[in-house]
């Protein structure tokens, strides 16, 4: 029987997609001894899955419920097969991505901030970092929010997540959703390649990051890229912290030049003392895009199925090639 | 020529809509004599409008750009036609009620504060009223957020603003839209009347207010009803405060019952002291969802053509009833 190791206290609702005709190995959070499993359903925590790794024996297959799987690639040994779990994030982040958005142009942080202090607006001189000067009025009407319709979004990494992105955009009129992905396609939709990247950017009032993290992604965003934004734009990350080089980041927010929404940083979790957490005009959440119990679900649905596919002989899907993708 | 009343510092930008052929009229905001118009574009501040409407003679229109003129019905005189701006608010008001229900799934108040704390949720001892202790965790997995996806949404008030909402809400993937109006009708969707109200609010994970403020509505939300929502559900108004028993909402959210998001309160604006303020799994912006640049645009080329048809002698639209509708 295949042996597939999982976390020991993986809760049955969840345990409860996979297959029959396997033996469910449990293993421990602090697993001590060698343990001899064929298909591994990496922890979700890389500290653990790394600790794990040495005294796990026999490994054919190393499945993922992350997207981006880069943390997995250094430590991976010869004839080990490693699938991430892309797909099954097109709902949590896209809904994450659509809330940060619409949180920045609403100016929900602004209003948190009134709320906490207990003060409506229209008493309260605005202390508004989300503000730009330029649309707090239209003539003497005070303007309090914004809207997503009528703004161009760029999506940098285009793949299920983007595509997921892009439908609910759409529906709310955007004016245009332009796509880069490491190489150009044109079916079904159009994607631009990477290499466009820079000529791209200053057409977006928005610019969503959806890239794995590869040699090539790291630092990806630096000043000179951040500065070929435009005034005001917002810059938001779903990807992975150090896509983006935070101290260009920090300086250009500090600037005012853009703002920013992120739910991964580098260093990751950010440190108290950070001055990213207190720059001005960036909304940050501590990774939770996908911790939603509806995800839960769907990842163990989809790695039920993973083992079902191993069993029968069938080719696994979401493999990982050794350049992270 | 027709004279239309305009608020004397209205941009030009905006007044470019008008039509040719009208002599505007530039009303100080202090009016202190009496005034010949015959078309009365409405100013958005509700007690100057009320001050200047003694001054005011020969008013055959009054347009207002709001969706609720509840305010105008008290003072309209005879023979004065009074016009809402119906149908100018569905992108503002929609996108409003995307980002309030979204916000308050992805828990960004919570975010927020720890943003505030310069925290990290990972290393930080959550003291978060947006959790419901069931969704706590899955199993060993932290949940730390939820999603709209699959989730019941009743909407009170259906008309031009709930189309526009439901519309972005089924892109979401959303289980079910409830509408809610007046009135049952089957065509061109089921619009439910507000008689079935008490048995529907059980139904729904997410409940919208959207409905005029009239005598029929005020105080339509009180104990007995917010009991009738699910527990943990989210209410939220982008109607008018007095709908909801302002009261009874804080009783009900100050025993974890329920959730809200409100962009209107009563009293408006919500005093420094008030309760409603620090309530738990309550997100509040200050009567926001319409101030946005875009929306002075899409109100002033509505009006423009509303002009335009008084000019032609054609049948004016949103024309209001005494009932406020």
């Amino acid at each position: 029987m295949v042996r597939v190791g999982v976390q020991a206290d993986l809760p049955e609702e969840l345990s409860g997609f996979f297959p029959s005709g396997i033996e469910l190995v449990k293993m421990p959070k602090d697993l001590k001894e060698a343990i001899e499993i064929e298909f591994w359903v990496l922890p979700f925590n890389r500290v653990e899955a790394e600790a794990q790794m040495p005294l796990v024996q026999g490994v054919k297959v190393m499945q993922s419920a992350m997207a981006g799987v880069d943390w997995v690639l250094p430590w991976r040994r010869d004839g080990m097969t490693l699938c991430d779990g892309r797909g099954i994030h097109d709902v949590s982040t896209s809904e994450w991505v659509m809330t940060a958005i619409l949180a920045s142009l609403k100016w929900l942080p602004v209003y948190a901030k009134g709320q906490e202090e207990r003060k409506w607006i229209g008493d309260w001189k605005l202390r508004n970092p989300f503000l730009s000067e330029r649309t707090h009025t239209r003539g003497r009407y005070r303007v309090l929010s914004e809207e997503l319709w009528g703004r161009t979004v760029l999506i940098v990494g285009y793949g299920s997540i983007g595509a997921a992105t892009e439908e609910k955009l759409k529906v709310f009129g955007v004016k245009k959703v332009i796509r880069v992905a490491r190489s150009a396609r044109t079916e079904p939709v159009e994607v631009h390649a990477i290499s466009e990247l820079d000529a791209l950017l200053p057409q977006a009032d928005i610019v969503v990051l959806l890239l794995p993290l590869t040699a090539e992604t790291k630092g990806m965003f630096g000043r000179e890229r951040l500065e070929r934004l435009r005034d005001g734009a917002l810059l938001v990350n779903a990807a992975r912290g150090p896509i983006v080089v935070t101290e260009d980041l920090v300086a250009v927010l500090q600037e005012g030049k853009i703002r920013a929404a992120l739910d991964v940083t580098d260093p990751e979790p950010l440190p108290e003392g950070h001055p990213l957490w207190s720059a001005p005009n960036c909304l940050i959440t501590p990774h939770i895009a996908g911790l939603t119990p509806n995800f839960m679900e769907r990842a163990f649905g989809f790695i039920g199925k993973q083992i079902e596919r191993y069993l029968n002989g069938e080719p696994l899907e979401n493999v990982v090639n050794n350049a992270g993708y």
